[in-house]
C-alpha cells in the first residue's frame, strides 16, 4: 500500500501543478519532517477583497497586532502544554472580542439590523465537534460551540435552545447592544442602500476568524467563529457552523477551518473534501488546499480561503481573493502576520 | 492515470470485504453497466432496532404500502420525465404527510413537547443545495429546501427566518397542531418517563425519511426529511439539514440520504465521505456505503444506514441497525420495499 500511495501522490503531484502566483499561499514553505513533530498554529481573520492601499497604515497596524496577539496567545498554551482545542478556543475568544473581526464584538448586521453569529470547534483526536447557529446574545460563540461538544450529547444547537444552553452552562451572556460598532452599522447602511438599487449583490469582504492547532501531544483541533454576511437574510447559517463546510478536524489528516462565500463551501463540502484528499490521495497539505480553493471552488464560482494544519505541523494556506488576514508560526517559532496576495 | 484508478480499486476491493450479513444490504444487485444508462429510483423511511415481530401485521403492511406509495409516485415521475429532483420531492413529501414516519406530519416531539423540522436537498448537477432547520409551521418541510435552494442565494435557512421565507414563497403552512399524533404524543411521554430516570439515553428508532433518484437526463439528486429525535433537546440540530453529513448529491460521483444517529453521521460527514470515496478512491458505490457504515461508523460508536444511486443508476444500500425502512426499483423496473436486515 506504501508503495501505491507514493505512485498516487507522484501522479497527483504532476497533475496539479499550479504556479506560485495562482497558489495564493504560495509563500507557506512545509515546516518539518514526520520525523520531527511539533507544535503548529494558524489563524486567520477572513479573507476578501483587501488591495493594498485600502487599509490606512493606523488600521493595517491594528489588523496586524490583533492578528499577531490571537497568534502568540494560542502558541503560549501550546508551548505550556495546553490542548490544541485550547489554543484555538484562547486565540479565536481575542479575535471574537476585538471590533476589527467579523465575528462576536465586530458581527456585521443581518438585513433587520440585528446580529446573528455561528461558530463551531472540531477535536481531531475523538472527532468530537460542536457547533452554534443564529445566536444573539452570547459573547464568545465558539466557546459555546465547545461547550457543547463537551457537554452535551449533540453536535448542533441553533437559536434560543442554543442560548438557552449557554445560560445553563453559565457562559458569559451580553445585551445584543453589545455587538453594535459604528463602523458596522456604517456598512450595513451602506449595503443597505446598494442592495436596495441591486438585489442579491455578495458581499466584497469575508471577515470570519478561525484557528488550527497542533499540539505536543499530536492532536489537531480546528474552529470558527463569524457573524455572517452584512445585510444576509434573517436566519441565513453559511458554512461556518457546518462541520465539514467551514470547520474539520482529524487527527489522521488536517485540521481545516474556511473562511469565504459560505454557500459554496457548504455546497462543495471544502474542508470535509481537503481532508478526504490527504486520506484518500495521500496529497499534500498545500497541495489539497490548492486543489480545492483554487480549482473546485473557482470552477463553482464561489471565492474565500482556508487555513489548515497536518499531523506533522506543515501549514496549508490558501485563497483566490484579494487578500485574507492570516499568521502563522513559521519553522523558527517565529510569527508571520499577513494580509495581502502578493506580500 | 485510468491504469492506476484499477490498481487502487482492486487493493480497495481486496481489503474492504465484508460478508454478505455484515453489510446489511446484501440484496441489492448492481443493476447496470455504464453503457446501458436508465433512471433509477430509491427511498427510505428510517433505520433502527425493528425486530421481526415488533410491528403488527396490519402496521406491516402500512408501513410497505406507503413506503411502495412513494416510490412508485418518484418512479412515475422519473418515467414521465420529470427531474431527479422532482422525484425526489414527490416521494418525500408522501412520506411527510404520512404519520407513520418521523417527519413532516408524523414527527416526533422535542424535550419541550414540540415538534422541529429539519430538510434538505441538493442537485448533482450544478451542486446547489437547500437546507432548513428548526421548523415549526411548514406543512412539508422538503418543499422549502427546495424553494430555499432554487429562490434564494443562500443554501441554509433557519428558525423564524426560514419560516418567513416560507410565507413569502407562499408553502402550505399549518397550525403547530397539525403535527400532533397519538403515537408520537405516547412515544414522548414515555421517553420522557425513561428519561427521569436514566439521562442521555439515545432513541432506539430513527424515523428520517429520504430519497435518491436518477432522472433519464443523467442527473442525480438526493433529500432527505425528519422530525429530529425524540425528547431531543430544543434548538438540537442533526445530521438531516447538513449537506455533506445527512445529504449529498454530485453528477460525477452519486447522491445520497442518510438516517441514523445524525451526531455521528455530521462528524464523519458521512454523505460527502461516500461521494470522496468515489471520486478519490474509485469505489462502487456498495462499497462505498458499506465502508462508512459498516466500519467508520460502527468504529465511531454510531448507528444508522444510507441509500444511494450513482450516475448509472447502480444502487447502495447499507445500514448497521436491525432494520430500516427501504425501497428501490430493481433492474427489472419492479418496486422491491423491505424492512428487516435479514429480508
Amino acid at each position: 500500500m506504501k508503495k501505491l500511495s507514493t505512485l498516487i501522490f507522484f501522479a497527483i503531484f504532476a497533475i496539479s501543478g499550479l504556479s506560485q502566483k495562482q497558489r495564493g499561499g504560495a509563500e507557506i514553505k512545509q515546516l518539518q519532517s514526520p520525523q520531527n513533530p511539533r507544535i503548529g498554529f494558524v489563524v486567520h481573520g477572513g479573507a476578501g477583497v483587501i488591495p493594498r492601499g485600502s487599509l490606512t497604515p493606523e488600521k493595517e497596524a491594528e489588523y496586524r497586532q490583533k492578528l499577531e496577539e490571537a497568534l502568540m496567545a494560542g502558541y503560549k498554551a501550546l508551548q505550556e502544554g495546553k490542548s490544541a482545542l485550547d489554543a484555538v478556543e484562547i486565540a479565536i475568544r481575542i479575535l471574537e472580542d476585538s471590533p476589527l473581526f467579523n465575528a462576536g464584538k465586530g458581527a456585521v448586521f443581518t438585513a433587520d439590523g440585528r446580529v446573528e453569529l455561528d461558530a463551531s470547534i472540531m477535536d481531531g483526536k475523538t472527532l468530537k465537534a460542536g457547533a452554534v447557529a443564529g445566536i444573539h446574545t452570547v459573547k464568545n460563540p465558539i466557546s459555546l460551540a465547545r461547550v457543547v461538544m463537551e457537554k452535551s450529547p449533540h453536535v448542533m444547537l441553533i437559536g434560543e435552545g442554543a442560548e438557552k444552553f449557554a445560560v445553563k452552562n453559565g457562559l458569559d451572556i451580553v445585551d445584543p447592544k453589545y455587538f453594535w460598532t459604528k463602523e458596522r452599522w456604517e456598512q450595513y447602511e451602506r449595503v443597505k442602500k446598494e442592495r436596495e438599487k441591486q438585489a442579491n449583490q455578495k458581499t466584497s469582504k469575508y471577515g470570519t476568524v478561525g484557528a488550527v492547532a497542533l499540539d505536543k501531544y499530536g492532536n489537531l483541533a480546528a474552529g470558527t467563529s463569524t457573524g455572517g454576511m452584512t445585510y444576509k437574510m434573517f436566519g441565513r447559517v453559511g458554512d461556518t457552523p457546518i462541520i465539514g463546510a467551514g470547520t474539520y478536524a482529524n487527527n489522521e489528516t488536517c485540521a481545516v477551518s474556511a473562511t469565504g462565500w459560505g454557500e459554496y463551501f457548504i455546497r462543495l463540502g471544502v474542508a470535509r473534501d481537503i481532508s478526504a484528499l490527504m486520506e484518500y490521495r495521500a496529497l499534500p497539505i498545500q497541495q489539497a488546499v490548492d486543489l480545492v480553493i483554487q480549482q473546485k471552488l473557482k470552477k463553482l464560482g464561489g471565492d474565500g480561503g482556508v487555513i489548515a494544519i497536518d499531523k506533522f505541523g506543515n501549514i496549508g494556506i490558501s485563497f483566490n481573493t484579494e487578500g485574507m488576514y492570516r499568521a502563522y508560526i513559521n519553522s523558527d517559532g517565529k510569527p508571520v502576520v499577513l494580509i495581502y496576495k502578493d506580500e
